[in-house]
């Protein structure tokens, strides 16, 4: 028999294909669709109350450049637990310590812990992601570069994972909360009512983010806006500045009787038409508040 | 009598248009309302409890470029389970060789095995449509072509079309799962759960590819409009530049008593004012940080 | 006594004004606010129960290019049925018609009837709906032209009134469906059921034409920042093209002491340079993959 | 004793500082916080029922080029009726005609009447809307002009404010329909539906008229888009047209040994080989459906 | 024992991390999960009722350039009040002070002034953020500059933190209001009541100030393209009017046999050919309503 802790019956299935799994399914009655809901990962988080037991599927969050998200699957019975997972050994270990620390005796606390310990692990992911916000809309208005704009969507694409993992996870806990009678105690009530609140929380912050980034897309197209504003206006002020001189100076180059031409002063008449033309132009750009 | 399977009650109908309907209506006391329905496709999927027996509209789904929903039509009652379709002869095949693997002796356990066929069919299409979202993101921010456009569109018009069928079907399976008593007996209550949790987790991923897909439409336009900006920067940076020598050749080329023109360096004066006035317009827009 | 038909007590006021009105108002102790409803068109839709008899308020909708929503107003007692009306003769005619060949002798059913009809009469609307939708689809992403923009609004804008029309009548059907006992017979139970599935359907079309269309709208928007880009691109690379060219022909017009002035091969290696500037400014787009 | 009708304990307060509402708090035992609500205004619409009285906050609707709300505050016992108002004298005498002419002597159909008043003044303010928005809608696709841009955000912004103030009524109305007992006896219950029916109508209008303008405004924004690429259209068509003849003309202006310069027939030439290129843009930009 | 009051058992906590929190907690028998809520601040409101006292979390506004929000818990018991609090210390001064005016002996009283209190330090904030964006609807118009949008911007982040605060409040006083029996007399419902209309009215003007400044976020959208726009015309029309007049001086520049050479008037012709073009541009451009 292979429990994590020697005084209490808790398997830790690391490998979700195990035959152990099948073993303790036979052994504890466990239905053949929950075993499995193991197997076919990813699942949707869920919680499901049978007559002796309750199993409940939750999501683990790993940020690693995109975030992930391991399934954990719990059977929570009177006189067993058994979790079945796919990697998060760190998890499970700081498990281990919290209940070796805090001297855990009954099952559905430890229960308990696990949950916690999953919807602790959002609050980091949360920090990260509000803080690469900040980054974001330092930059978004002064440098809208194609960059920012992809670092706006991959963080887009994070929050619409995120939101509908948290979505499932805030109906799993609330199906623990409000719960009557079962393999949970109800001196954990208060417990499970503060995981809740963390998972509200998570949603919380996660809508919050969405609008904000929302806001960012919009702060950087109106600044791409801006910007082609500005190009525009210069274009346009310098190519109205010059029309006027290439024509001027076109005038005097065609091979006509022109008028000056023999003027030793001609070419000094026709810069002070050029330069009479030129603040004229600007002098129009200036009260149009152009610049 | 045209059963599929001697053993068992189940009448499997081709052809709406076939008499043979006719003669199971009279026969099994269905309404005429339900023939009508089985009749006129397509229809909403539904499902109705009758004294006697459970009619269901579910709703096939075929990627075929696009998408196409095929009605199928089941009566089940306690002896008698009848379905009525219009193509789709590969699913019933599918169905018929689940239950006699299985070796399905009851008419109920047949009718959850055509839900679930039905259901299990949404996930390849969602799979497919992910991967076509991939290949956007893949391209959409580096060329944003119109040819990526038309493939946003048209994929927005399958979801458009397929969240409206499966939030239909979540409705029906959610109606399977809450009934009382009636022709499903409750040991399927599981199996029910487990298809309702698909068409929850097949909603749920419409919901987030219309937003990834949202996403993608705006880098489109933002990638658009980056471009444009681009553009108008390159132009507005040869028209800057080019302008000024346009302006000094013109000059030179008056007809007036200009300096310099007997000057055999003339030339390379104007040369040098020529190129004198280029590298100031590439030092002011190097300052701008235009490039 | 003024029926359609003899054998039935059924009132059909073409007029609203009409004082018959009053008469029956008087004999079936109508209440005044619902005459009133009757005479001030357009009402909400609505239906309400009261002691002896059922009020309601359909709304029938004509597609005259734009759509037209008339109030049909029903009273159902025990012993009579008044249905009040503006126009619509050829809807009430149509009802006559079903009614002689189906040889109805009941209120209840002529009132179903009557239900039946009006909301039939939304399908033909909904599918002219749909073809219009696709035909612009069909043009607004190769020519996305003011008129296109035009037909779209003008389609929303039916949209709008129909949503609001038809999200009104599905409250109504639910009330029919939904009431218990009363002036209508628990056998025409299906049958109204029937037609909710109905308005449900149009309801439910209508909210996809609206994002089918809202679709439409963004392609337009983006096809039209496409064809901007396009525009910027060819002047900027024509604009690109031509100014060496003019630069170098006006500097060969400069009245100096020119290189190749007296070279008679002079010619030949300006317009050598202009081919080598055009040359190496396609070029650059080339890599640049502006075309 | 000041009463608006000798027979009637009906006190209009023009004035909520006035000390006459503290005496008749005291009398009637009125609570302290809705003599602060009147006297506070704005507040909110509400209504709350007490054990001798009902108290309402209503929300009259001025439209005096921007909407103006006023509230209306109405206390009815079983031997009172007190009304608070600021302004509003013209609504007041309105009711009072209306109860003279239909000789009302019952204290709650005069509260009817109030409320009735209040809600029927919001149809006149709807009316303008519409015609508003229609006269935007005639001009916003052709004439894009930034004055229509603003009628459209102060049209909206009216919306606003007006959505906030029908929702709040609609609840208001809602709380009297709905109540049991209390001091509306029940033969008035047909005619508060009604009223509520209005209200219900005008949040209906409402929305849909909040849809209209996010209509007009998607419309004036395409216009603007539109146009910008008409701009750009005949500045790139032009300016394609005028490149070649530039460089030609420049050409032929180098002083070099140029072709066709002792040729009698060497302009022709020259004007000719312009010709042909101007028409050869021409040419392409119809094979481009430029113009 | 550290009271506020010498005759009310009110502890009044300024800094969390004091072990006073901890010896109140062991004698009144609080629970250790909201001692801990107390101290790892920022929490999301709420209300717990627990067997013997009522805790509360609750959100104080400060207006600060940016909103900050702070936690004041609150246990009340039937015998003690305990506020919890990091910073707020005017807030508590305000409260004694309207509580030693009010002569207010009752803990549930004094729980109310709290809370009274918090809520009412929302109406300035709202004041604030109204006149804000009266400030920039101002000049959004007229001068959208990217100052404006990064204002925008600011304030739109302040109302989605103020949003989330201010709904999780409405929550919690909804809770107060609904609560049957406890700690809380029932003569207080009137009060909660009125700072639940408080909590309601300053979501529903989050909400509309969102919907403003979504407005004017749109009209700076349509402001930059309009000048874009303007922008682009004024290129456009000067550079169509001086094409012709570059041709034209070009043309006569050439060094061939051109016609009006040796002609006296041969320079006022070409002006004048030059004029004719400058003006059939302008009427060009007059007729297509250009300026």
């Amino acid at each position: 028999m292979s429990t994590v802790f020697p005084q209490l019956a808790w398997w830790d299935i690391a490998d979700p294909s195990n035959s152990e799994l099948d073993e303790l399914a036979r052994r504890f009655d466990l239905h053949e669709l929950q075993i499995e809901d193991c197997r076919h990962r990813p699942q949707r988080p869920k919680a499901e109350e049978h007559e002796n037991y309750l199993f409940a599927i939750l999501k683990h969050v790993h940020n690693e450049g995109e975030l992930r998200f391991d399934d954990v699957d719990l059977f929570l019975g009177r006189d067993f637990l058994i979790n079945v997972r796919d990697r998060d050994s760190a998890m499970i270990a700081q498990v281990k310590a919290r209940a070796e620390q805090e001297q855990i005796t009954r099952l559905d606390r430890l229960f308990y812990l696990i949950v916690d310990e999953i919807v602790d692990g959002y609050q980091p992911v949360l920090d990260k992601i509000a803080e690469e916000i900040g980054d974001i809309e330092d930059v978004v208005l002064d440098r809208p570069e194609p960059e920012t704009l992809a670092r706006i969507f991959s963080l887009r694409r994070k929050l619409v994972d995120f939101r509908r993992v948290a979505s499932g996870m805030r109906e799993v806990i609330n199906t623990l909360v409000r719960r009557e009678g079962g393999v949970l105690a109800d001196d954990l009530d208060p417990y499970f009512r503060d995981v809740y609140d963390h998972v509200i929380r998570t949603v919380d912050m996660i809508e919050t983010y969405r609008d904000l980034l929302s806001g960012a897309l919009d702060i950087y197209l109106s600044a791409v806006a801006n910007r082609t504003n500005e190009v525009m206006k210069v274009l346009t002020i310098w190519g109205t500045v010059a029309l006027p001189l290439v024509i001027i100076t076109g005038f005097f180059g065609m091979n006509l009787k022109l008028p000056w031409v023999n003027d030793p002063y001609g070419t000094d008449y026709a810069v002070g038409l050029m330069a009479l033309s030129t603040v004229a132009v600007l002098v129009y750009f200036k009260t149009k508040k152009w610049f």
